[in-house]
């Protein structure tokens, strides 16, 4: 899997949307600055990604590998959520995968979240709190 | 990975919004009856399943293979258009995986297809052409 990191710049829209969390081996790791969901997003590390299949197809394991390990933790934070996980891309064009944790009393439910008014951004101590939960939890799934 | 295709029934909701193409290893392959976008839909053959994570590991690998092949075979249809997948069963349970073709002049572009107006049926027709097409794409795929 060659490492082509070097080349990869988070689209700027994703980056004032979101908190970052970290790297797994391929992916970024954000967490969607938005009190109204549990919204994580996966960006694979490979500069001028469009479409999943894009990936080659070593990567493309990987890259499941990993939305499916972020899915066990929003799931493992959140055990009552419906996860909601997928890419559009129709605003951001980099590729992106979210995974959102919805509830039957969330703000757009049973719709979609992409598109659905407008975000509602966490105080700055909130985010923090909420980035080290989210960290904590992936280190305990990844061991 | 064990068979338990025999407890499995399609959702009657997916049933009736959808015309039948046939059977991948794992998963039933469906297409949306809506004139509105070319949009597959994936569903695995095992009941009870809600979550992709609820999908033992070697199911859930092969149930990417086959959503990646899926969407390679709507490209390769739809070679323009941007590729809008995921899954969220905030009305069907059943776990199904949506793989759509979108394109900028479409009915919902830029937002989700999921929740958006009325689905608008083919005629008997266009239907059978439309699964013969999608058949033959799909065997060329997976050649």
């Amino acid at each position: 899997m060659q490492d082509s990191a070097s080349d990869f710049h988070l689209d700027l829209r994703l980056e004032g949307d979101t908190l970052p969390v970290g790297n797994l081996f391929l992916s970024r790791v954000l967490l969607m600055n938005d009190t109204r969901y549990p919204w994580v997003i996966a960006v694979p590390r490979r500069a001028g990604l469009i479409e999943i299949i894009d990936l080659s197809e070593d990567e493309r394991e990987q890259f499941w590998r990993e939305v499916d390990i972020l899915a066990r933790c929003v799931k493992s934070m959140h055990p009552h959520a419906k996860l909601n996980v997928g890419a559009l891309g129709n605003v951001v064009k980099q590729l992106h995968f979210h995974i959102v944790a919805r509830h039957t009393a969330d703000a757009a439910w049973p719709g979609p979240v992409w598109g659905h008014g407008a975000r509602t951004p966490y105080d700055a101590d909130g985010g923090a709190r909420l980035v080290a939960q989210f960290q904590k939890a992936l280190r305990h799934e990844l061991t």
